[in-house]
């Protein structure tokens, strides 16, 4: 590279080493069926949840910034840890760890106050305890309920899902939104209703 | 659906309706080759770059907040009005009322209030003029030039575009990063030496 910075080289290596996100690829299915979808996509689709659907948080006051930046980064990780399918308890295990592992390396490409802020910010997203996480793991919950809904239960049914589970799972959507959870509960008693979810 | 309030059911119309942007591809390759990236893609993509590349912008006083609201809605309008190749002068002709009637429908879902918020930060994105446009343009047009130098300049190669173009488009880079427009010219030079990009 013709004599980059040193800075902006580590902020594109971690820009370029992010297009794997493009690749990794999770168990829902883009709307119209044809494939799966991938983590840049669903980190996309997040961030406009977020900037159209901010106003149904609990708490109006969050910091708007904040949600993005996390829901941007949220899922990096998984360039070398993976995507874990949330009904997976079995590779749920040591999801922790492997991710833990993959943010010290690919936060670390950044200079280093970055990666230090880069990382809070997805420890902050991990722990879920400020309001921006609830928020943020929110719409990160409700988005693939979406999607399985509009590819007809797909992914539910590929997996033998029932709704006892997908409640169960999806509940703290309520701790970001009371208004978005009932929502969500409207597309688990449609899903039953249209024979897509078993009642169970 | 299941008794939905007629806002949220608007503002969740229009997320749906997003999801049709992760079909509309691009003609840049995502960096490892294997398949073209599609706008989805692309917008995450941009917003990552807006918050890691930030501090580069001329005026460091920008609101990155607008800045990423843009990028996340840049190219929605492509859902109807298709992706314009930037090198491609015919087709560029009537992209402009293309995209207009696009916004029309496609901002048209969100409440009033919401629909007349993004239209503006469209708008402005579009006419290229504020701070936080110039930046946001910028960064659209690195990104491309970046996965194409990765991506061993198959882009401009498949459709036998050389460099002065490449300049000549991308100059504009200058108006919201001078330190990204030196760090771009600097891609173009290492593409020339490479082979990847006749130097014309």
């Amino acid at each position: 590279m013709v004599n980059t910075p040193e800075r902006l080289a580590q902020q594109m290596a971690f820009i370029i080493e992010a297009d794997k996100l493009k690749s990794i690829f999770r168990q829902s299915y883009i709307s119209d069926k044809t494939r799966r979808e991938n983590d840049a996509e669903h980190s996309w689709h997040l961030a406009l949840m977020a900037i159209t659907l901010f106003e149904h948080a609990n708490d109006p006051q969050l910091d708007l910034l904040k949600i993005l930046r996390m829901v941007i980064i949220h899922d990096i990780v998984e360039i070398d840890a993976g995507d874990t399918y949330i009904y997976d308890e079995e590779h749920k295990k040591d999801q922790e760890r492997r991710e833990r592992l993959a943010a010290d390396r690919l936060f670390g490409l950044l200079p280093e106050d970055q990666a230090i802020e880069f990382r809070a910010l997805w420890d902050e997203f991990e722990l879920g305890e400020s309001a921006e996480a609830r928020f943020a793991k929110a719409i990160d919950r409700l988005h693939p309920m979406l999607l399985n809904y509009l590819a007809d239960g797909k992914t539910w049914l590929e997996h033998g899902v029932v709704a006892t589970q997908v409640r169960e799972i999806n509940q703290k959507i309520e701790r970001g939104s009371a208004s978005l959870w009932t929502y969500a509960q409207g597309l688990i008693q449609n899903a039953i209703q249209s024979g897509i979810l078993p009642a169970k």
